[in-house]
């Protein structure tokens, strides 16, 4: 950590200050220059509050040269997390495909879904049966009704299950019945239910807020390995910027930047990031180019009917067509898919 | 609501559109060009999907003419909202005041500031007890005594207290005791928090998000009033944008969007946007000026020492004095405060 | 500035870097972590290039302590700059008020409007001859013929005039003919307009880049100033944000931020940043509270039928009756307008 | 286009508007709600003036369905634009490589450099002689000079160059030893820049401004277009976000989004978006899978000693390899590189 002191401070508040932080375990190197002091902070920083340094009247800036994460942090846990979920894995040389429905609508569509995508290659099957909604009157999921499908859809296709709850009640009772659980980008910040998430013994899809930053998604995750649990993966979901052609910004380079700052499998959302079908299989394959861990895609037999998002789902066909594309992108890093 | 078909769509699709829309109530009017094809829909609109328009391959555009937002909405409800909490109000021609340290630290801090700030004109008391934190390593509030010691402060100082909650179970357990009942802005999008709040009777402070539209700010207050609580008081905190010189960039139009598009009473937030303790004075003026129904602003004895925020507190003898301008500026619209 | 090397960096590079350092005549005091070692460089850092430093593959981060312009800081320079235009100062006590419509559209027109915005108080006519338009085949302004009524109605009702130049061609041909130059926001980063601009000398009228920091601005005044020319004026007009309800998000912040960090003058132009004419009133008062040294405000006689920017304009009554309680605001803080 | 009125507008002034429209050769279809009349107009709605619309105090408001470019619409100009230059094409089935320094630094620098590149595949050769800088303090290239030592390099390797000018007079002076004019992001809006490239007949590589839309990106092109050069390749290079821990973030969404509005080829630049060397090779290998029609990567033999953006540089040992991946991504939608 580094503060930078103005240029009417004291002596004697450089002293304090320095005790302060010596008291801390933190060891001091200060710097003086005509109009500014700077204090090099080395030692366990991480106790260090940035904002109570910056409320001293004379403490112009305090910057940070370590990430405030720890156990999501490549720099103490350099090999790559590897997750492993039924026969499955995310996170190693195998490139995870999740897909299926934005929400599950009937027996029928999410076993039918299920056995589509499985036959094209996906090795998990997604579907929604609590969504989160813009507005109270637009259709809110199945719920629990959703996930018993959901666990047909399972039996019948062999494929693990992922699906977003909600809340800490939602997570309590369902979470033995979901093979990855979703925390969607809206509650990524919802510290209460990463919270909860930390105490149980489940892989957590943790998808990216659309306002946060790399750094912010890690601290995210940190919350939930603090707790105990350190099955995270991570996903890349589009981010809010002022282009408003697609709905989201999809920001592949912030899968270089997680897999460079943290040990954690990362994976992306084309489908939420666009918000547009057509985009789909060209940014899964820029996904796939760039490095990313896995996907999750967005499939529906009949997307003109679909009860959400249908404008950004793709059919079963499009979907084993794409499959196919990628698992060449895959090739040419060595990878599998 | 406008739906832009493009110029391959045959009548057939036009025929089979137009009876569909019809059957949900809305009656269409088409208009013909050469590339395109534009309905005009009016009716109860509110009932049609837009996902699910967009998802057919023939429709190139949907644009709404209508806001989403019902109970929220200034048409059907021209009068502002006007909300009594104790002998004070929102929403009326008093500005009103919120004040207080960001997180409760023990039983002399609260009482004291509680005492000042009313002294200085502050209709409100504002703490946090359970905090809301980027990081699981920082300081958490106090929780449940941290309540308790508001309470006492409020029992010593007269004012209404005004606090946040984080989870279902909080809301359940606590809101008896809390006069306002804040939700933040990371939990603006937490929908099952908002359907709870929806079930209580006490005035909710909701905080836009940081990258929340105005619209999303409102359909959110929506899911609450929709429930049957309609004592929804918005609140600007600043949103996220490039610039990172202060926390998040003060929205002062925002509060001119939402006084035009909604009934509901909005205040401003001028510590949590900038961060800063020294723009705190200038952006609650400006806030008053541009006609915020109230500020909420963070006030600490000794902001150095303040576990939380520090640098974003002003102290009580500054807010004593900022209440004199802010007086006079409010006198200038023929408000009191 | 600081440097953060990684923990692979060797001793020789430390020392080589080192070398290199003092070379450039600043003086290192370095700081040894477990995994980092960190180099406060004190001195003449301005030489140093952040970028080249970071090409270095052992450093891991460049973090600047000292702002890089020199001649718009305040640091360097503590008072105010006040410029005098005519008997007008932008900068001092007085808030400096610029009015006129968007574009000159007839010597009637612009004429009367002079009148009657100076009746109003108004110290400066604004006016846009030279239009910078998003799209070829919008009205691109009245050209020369536009800055010779702009000339006439200076004559006629005495205010200095205030127009836009886009080329440095134009500023060639016209700057004594201008009694502020304004460089537009598109223009801020034209560095070979910036350059041109400092060779002259009259008061130049900056706009901040849509997307610009308040220390791009700052660098972009740099140049200007770099080059002799020391007038320079800063405007805010609101930046690029998610949001879309308004054109642009103002950013008020941005005005204390840069009173801090400079000693040029800074005003607000609430007009471009909201796009919507019913919104002016209240961000100009917002405007004068929080501190800025003077508005730019688009009048017109008859929006409706305004070649550009009717939106935005505010007829000449609404001006009056705004200057009124703008004079009220700026006298709480002891100015004048 | 659409223009939405609010419910108090009366039947005169809606019969006004409407033979006002029809006038400019419009038709108009309305459509009559409970709280608003729908417009629908058709025909040449170019004409029309959105703001002139929007001033109108019964118009709540104005929403296009039509994009307002036309020679850069792909509607009425469906097949894909190939630009010729030398034996190379940019648009068509190869994907174009464009390879070199940020800044021409000497002679011996750029001659190598453009062998380099050559050996390795690349079609083109860039390079900087005039810099847009931030700081006037900064390298500003080496001007005409550079520009030689271009050409010169041009002879040796064969390689066509690219260079950015930032002023009409360097446009005027130079355009006939360049083979490829970049105008820079910074100059995307300076649309005198934009009408003298329109003048010219040479391809005009022009750069999206850092907080423009894909629309304004498409409207800079109509500038040059209107002026009688079709010749324009576009490029992403990166939007400015929240997120900092790139310098900007690659929007590789905007890509499809421009091939789909346009017919103009578009290309990405990596180095630039990103800000960091180890991204470069991933986000290439991103940008080909998308779909780009070329890349534009920043190669530099000692990226620790570049004059400017050494950090984004990569050596040309790994861009030999990059191309090799490239090509094994470009073979997979069957296009050669």
């Amino acid at each position: 950590m580094v503060i930078v002191l103005n240029s009417s401070t004291t002596p004697e508040q450089i002293e304090k200050l320095k005790q302060e932080l010596e008291n801390y375990g933190c060891s001091v190197w200060p710097t003086y220059g005509q109009f500014q002091t700077i204090l090099g902070i080395v030692g366990d920083t991480g106790k260090l509050d940035r904002d109570y340094l910056l409320s001293k009247t004379y403490v112009e800036k305090v910057l940070s040269v370590q990430e405030p994460y720890k156990k999501a942090n490549r720099t103490f846990h350099p090999e790559n997390t590897i997750i492993n979920i039924g026969n499955q894995t995310i996170g190693g040389n195998q490139v995870a495909i999740i897909a299926g429905p934005c929400s599950v609508e009937s027996r029928e569509q999410i076993v039918n879904i299920a056995q589509e995508v499985k036959a094209a290659g996906a090795g998990f099957l997604r579907g929604g049966a609590f969504k989160p909604r813009t507005s109270p009157y637009s259709f809110q999921g199945m719920q629990q009704e959703g996930l018993e499908l959901l666990k047909q859809a399972r039996a019948a296709s062999g494929l693990p299950i992922v699906t977003e709850i909600m809340s800490i009640k939602q997570l309590e009772n369902h979470h033995e019945d979901i093979d990855i659980i979703q925390i969607g980008a809206r509650n990524m910040q919802n510290f209460d239910l990463l919270k909860a998430a930390g105490q149980i013994n489940k892989p957590i899809l943790l998808k990216r807020g659309q306002s946060a930053t790399v750094e912010e998604l890690l601290m995210s995750a940190e919350y939930i390995m603090a707790g105990g649990n350190e099955k995270v993966i991570l996903c890349e979901r589009g981010i809010r910027t002022f282009e408003t052609y697609t709905r989201n910004t999809l920001d592949l380079s912030a899968v270089l930047a997680i897999k460079r700052l943290s040990h954690l499998p990362v994976i992306v959302d084309p489908s939420h990031a666009a918000g547009l079908w057509w985009m789909v299989d060209s940014l899964s394959k820029a996904a796939v180019a760039v490095g990313a861990d896995g996907l999750i895609i967005e499939v529906h037999q009949d997307p003109s009917n679909a009860k959400c998002d249908g404008q950004q789902s793709i059919k079963p066909e499009r979907f084993t067509s794409l499959m196919k594309s990628l698992r060449e992108i895959a090739r040419i890093d060595n990878r599998v898919l």
